[in-house]
């Protein structure tokens, strides 16, 4: 299915190379869709249990813990800790929408 | 370490059934953080590779069978696929960043 990159005047190896990364990368993608998934299911749960017992949807407190944590992980992981805050943000803003329609 | 949410007037079980999901989303970020630490080592790679092949840092046709892919499989996830459209962009936004600066 997946094709290597057609340019002829570039060292089939490297082309070889790429095919290679790009393959471990789909994997990976496969994975994180998976575990967003699930992340989802669980923040679902917490939506309908917050529409439930009249609890805000959003809790700044927990997401700082959230953040604050994120990016020592990222530090221990060789990942940039602002992107791992910024990919927290990104991931939280959705879960914001999923939990406003709940209750609203 | 993590802490019950504070809401007296809450139902404990409740907050108990909060604690538990939120110790499992805990659990599915560090695993996220960690599937995205290695996923831009691959980036990483790839951007040196395409920088000493003189090969562009973008390429649409490689990210539109990227997103249809996972629009894909977020479906069989039961994950919103326009999310995962949505997150493989912000994702190839920062490795874009990434790789230009490496060429750049």
């Amino acid at each position: 299915m997946r094709k290597a990159v057609d340019m002829p005047q570039t060292d089939p190896a490297a082309l070889a190379e790429l095919d290679r990364l790009r393959s471990t990368i789909d994997n990976l993608d496969a994975a994180l869709v998976h575990l967003l998934a699930e992340r989802f299911k669980c923040t679902q749960q917490v939506g309908q249990l917050k529409a439930a017992h009249g609890l805000p949807a959003a809790d700044p407190d927990r997401e700082a813990r959230q953040i604050a944590r994120l990016k020592s992980l990222a530090v221990e992981a060789d990942l940039d800790p602002e992107f791992a805050a910024d990919f927290l943000d990104f991931i939280i803003a959705e879960v914001i929408r999923h939990h406003e329609a709940l209750q609203g």
